[in-house]
């Protein structure tokens, strides 16, 4: 190889890089600026709120985005970078045991101090001094690769944001709405139809440059059997003819920690139905509405999408069989409402793929440590932001959870055909 | 009597009512002006926390000190009164099961709509109707006696804005002031004396024509014992003297219930006392400080008041020898502290006086519901408004209960002078 | 004084001294085999249980009573006195912090070891010992003393056997009889009648040289208003009227924390009133059976009464009304029901008598530190061992509890004629 | 096909049917009369007691499978059967949601009636109409097969008795022992070693005509990867040194719901390790001993198993691998305490095998219901009965569960071998 060619080969390298660089800047300049964009019609009063322990207040999620990047690049790759304020480690860090102490999550409701405004001040210096570190050239590739995962993390708060004052606003009896034109996931535009799967050996999991979670590694060989899957979601009139079934009333539709869950709680419906002289209504986004038909139901957990399954005759989908249906072109083409409506809750109980590896020092925390109690939901939803999601995303709660935007798409063995 | 004189009579009453009338309407602009000054320093954010269930925001102490008034005043006696707002009925109720549905009290703290302009401007709407209202001639009577107990009711809650507010700041690691400059209760002037009272028949509660709660009444006659009664309160040196001799780790000096309550809390201090390096410090509505010696221990529970009351070989005065000793002349002048500093645990449980008859119709659920469980404080505290306590004055808590303005002043029998 | 005369005076002080001896003893024996006969129809098993933290198994109250004996007496006052078991001062320890640790009282019923039969030969160990101690000469005072204090100490047992049996029995659906023709409280003679108190300065409390709890004294002057108690207690009949007219259900009777609990655990009758096919069927020790219309109602909390009276028009004694009754000669001839039937409630919380001093050491927390958040009951229950009450007697428990043998006389002011 | 010929052939049918019958009734009598010797030793108070909700009465499980074979077979298949109490239906049925209603699970040690003695009654009324069901010609087939699954219950419910019977003992602070000189699981021979499994497509689940349950169908397909597994159980010695190394107080190794579990229950040890003067004492069958070095470590819930497995830089085996180890001729032989040691937790949610059906009815619940929330435990027990597991029996708790027989067996990636 001549000395031109390589420089042109080195040439040719950096531009991609940079080019790469460029895109990252500035997706992650709109990804900040998207979290404000979300709370701009919450007032500082509707930011501050926490309605449950699962849940986090507006406020506190625009201030943890922010200690992210402060904590995982600043700190440790920024020369002679200044904290903020030196009391935001404790306050605004999530989960992570190996960065240290953290206040109490059912507590995050109770800091009225910072202010809002200064935790947008908080945003503007962590955002200043990152802009500048990942701005120019000669950057580490880890900071980069940590940018990106930053940006996905923010990603995932802003859905967080969405439902968290979802259930906060479904509290107040005056049922404000987050935005009232909030159009909510779409409904289907057919009855769904039973799509067969391609039996045999098939590979799941993350492949290729593009980024994605360390839970989607690493991509394996599965087995699929003979199995259908539907064309579209569970609709709002589905679930009433369920609940009108007497689908809540009967335990033998329900695994017997779902049972045990529904009479404790009392549920008849999903989360945020109620009946008002005898008609249900749902809260959402927008506020308080009647049943749409059509629209899939929305806020059910897992113990509510098996039964319902059990009840169709039918079953959730394996983590496996969702990904090769979506990963199938043929078959996904036929597919509706598959990232863009609501998570689809999988049977598949959340565990590390083999050979899985969580990523070594704290942020090895952001997964790993959940692979246990909680299920598996796939898809995408009305309220994930855009380019967020991917076929190998591996979404996950825990079995009674219901304030997610997650619903139902039902599978089935092949040999249910002539049933 | 002549007419003359019959005439000048009813002038005479009509002008003395009238001065009442015009003091009234004076003080009831007063208390209104004084909530919101005591809100000034407070962001939207600081008056939309509710850090437990027995604490409320402070918006909603606003929006329902307004409420007491539209309900109890306006709606039946003002003609052809709008509702501010219908659904402010349901959620600024406290606890009148008489006066409808109301919002679960642990949720207070959720209602970030109305937002804090809102509520303030239900002040206005409330406070331009009631000002027409009682600033004319012809007043019903039961208006003005009406707003006389809506005056003493929006006091109370002035001294819950500030206990409210203290706790839910207490648990902000930040440690910010409500003011920095916050004097707190005085120091006793001089070290604690024993101050006999005069032994046999005397009377307690309420009387003449100020307002009273109706908890004060009837006046009636008591025996008191030979008893003296300490000439001021225990101070935080004090009861830094009973944690250092093991005071929270010997069941001795405890009832069986506190005792319970000590070890299932990990009670070592009083609330708000905390160990920094082996000094304690003391978080107060000024933030976070050094223990002063002469300056009465606060935030203590009646179970804390009395297990140290035992330990001194003391104990805490009955509410009949409270109101003798703050009500004999001669007596009084020697007691310090009495009404200015701390509400003063009393040996009392929370009971009806002999011929109680609470007040008919929803305002009779006042305090008379409330006669069973807890104890009563008597005297007042530097948060208490000014005007608004007296020496029949009942105030009550549960006995496990302590981010109220309480502290101690230790009584005795007199056989007990040789010890 | 001669000396024959000083001789025949000391003889005979040691004959009588000596005759109260042997009473002594003989009722010690007696109150010993008492407790085996209550338990004799109850199998091993039956023994065993406890149904709930406030109850306890019959087996444990067989072997607490016995650790009584050997911790207070044999053991400080019997010379070389061995032990039954070592491990038994820390399972059979009650509540008596200053004699160490014990076993926690939620976990007694798990005390499958030692069997019955242990518990048997560790009472014949502990009573053989002991009758030697007391049955000859030149026994120490003290240990008669506490002797006396045993057999009540006993007594107060073996009505807790009965209530805590029922207790246990009353959960298990084949709804067992502890005795079928245990005969229940006696019915009242004649429908209650208003009696009217001698009003002014009266004198309650422990007097005399009989046994008494040092909960009872001093004895004390107190005030007693124009009051009127009722002469026989509140019936099943009337109950069931109360229940009726909606009683449960409308919290104007209702103290706050009363309502709060009836909500809580969806109160609707005294506890063992069940509703089969629309009949009301009442448990008690002789099983299942039907209400009967004049039979004092039982197993009502204090908040129950508290809130029939209200709804009566009427009040609960206090405890200085109910002594005063059943002290004076006249009045107490006229009240039926008194001491044989159930304990009545008094709207009095229990509390420290003026100048009151527990006994030191261990047993002064036999009573006194219970002193807070307890109501007195008055009287004495059909279960009530013979000889055991008076009228100064004090027993006490917490508002919400059922399980004893608890009903309700009324008392009013006398200004209440006309209503 | 001669007519002679069908008929010898019939005769042999017959005569292989007949055979089976007879060892059915045989196993059948056995297994009834060891769980009553399983009771010997214990008195009707230790048959009473229910330590908690998870754990049963002794006397319940004689009962319970008695109810068994009284509900799914004589009163569906024996003619004019008698009920031996029609109220036992309701006392001891488990969780049969279509069986009819049934007694609160946590209140079977409230059970003191029926008697032991009854309970026995009720087992020989049931034996004997059950014996003479099955003893004679003419069985319906599905009553066999229903005996062959009442069996296996009732061995089920004898390791339950012992581990139920354990947990009681173990809160008895005299630590009694159920059999002095039970052995418990065996010591490994040998150190563990790394045994490499084939890699490649297998199979897992039942096949054959033997007894399984229906959890362990259909039979499918599996991959399995490079993976090593552990030919012996972690040991007591092993588990010492986690604990000394910190094990129990480092969040790195643990799951977060796993750490959230150790925090709120203060695990510092297994279940049943005491510290008692600075020496670990173990709590087992056997009463209270010392650590024995090579036993295997028992009463480890699935969050110590899997914390002890990061720890070790391996982790547990999933359910596919355990079995594939197992039924490899070549590498079963090398694995000791595989099946008489015990349980061992996998990595494997307990889910339905692909296209599981559960039988219909009743007996549908008895495993279906479950799968979910719980992991898989392969293996057996030294208190499992005799006969009872196979290399596809799948045993399943919630993880954070520790009273049963459970230990770890390591796995690894095979990649690991360079560590």
């Amino acid at each position: 190889m001549s000395t031109a060619e390589s420089i042109d080969l080195a040439a040719a390298t950096e531009h991609l890089q940079r080019t790469g660089q460029v895109q990252l800047v500035a997706d992650w300049a709109n990804s900040r600026a998207h979290s404000l964009h979300l709370a701009e019609g919450l007032s500082a009063e509707d930011q501050q709120v926490q309605s449950m322990p699962d849940a986090s207040p507006t406020k506190w999620h625009l201030a943890h985005t922010t200690w992210f990047y402060e904590t995982f690049i600043l700190k440790p790759f920024a020369a002679d970078y200044q904290a903020f304020d030196s009391g935001y480690g404790y306050l605004f860090n999530s989960y992570y045991e190996a960065a240290g102490a953290r206040h109490p999550r059912p507590q995050r409701g109770l800091l009225t101090r910072p202010t809002l405004a200064q935790v947008h001040a908080y945003r503007d210096h962590v955002d200043r001094t990152l802009a500048a570190l990942i701005g120019g050239a000669g950057v580490h590739p880890e900071v980069l690769r940590r940018v990106r995962l930053g940006i996905n993390h923010e990603q995932q708060h802003q859905e967080l944001m969405l439902s968290d004052i979802q259930h906060a606003f479904s509290l107040n009896p005056l049922k404000p709405a987050y935005q009232s034109r909030w159009p909510g996931p779409p409904a289907r535009r057919e009855p769904p139809q039973w799509r067969r799967l391609t039996a045999g050996m098939a590979e799941i999991g993350h492949h290729g440059v593009q980024f994605a979670f360390d839970n989607e590694s690493p991509r394996h060989p599965v087995l699929i059997g003979e199995v259908e899957i539907a064309s579209a979601l569970v609709s709002e009139r589905d679930w009433l003819t369920f609940i009108e079934a007497g689908g809540y009333r009967d335990p033998q539709w329900w695994m017997a920690d779902g049972w045990a869950q529904v009479q404790k709680e009392g549920w008849e419906a999903p989360l945020y139905w109620q009946q008002r002289e005898r008609q249900w209504r749902v809260f959402d986004l927008s506020g308080e509405r009647e049943l749409i038909a059509e629209r899939p139901v929305a806020h059910v957990s897992w113990y509510e999408a098996d039964a319902y399954a059990r009840w169709s005759n039918a079953r959730l989908p394996t983590e496996q069989e969702w990904e090769c249906a979506a990963s199938e072109p043929a078959l996904s083409e036929q597919l509706e409402q598959l990232q863009t409506a609501l998570w689809q809750w999988t049977s598949s109980a959340y565990a590390a793929y083999p050979g899985f590896r969580p990523s070594p020092g704290a942020l090895g925390e952001y997964n790993g440590k959940f692979m246990c109690n909680q299920f598996v939901l796939r898809g995408g939803a009305h309220a994930t932001p855009a380019n967020h999601t991917r076929v190998s995303y591996r979404n996950f709660y825990y079995p009674h959870q219901r304030w997610q935007f997650a619903g139902v798409r039902l599978a089935r063995d092949a040999q249910n055909r002539g049933d």
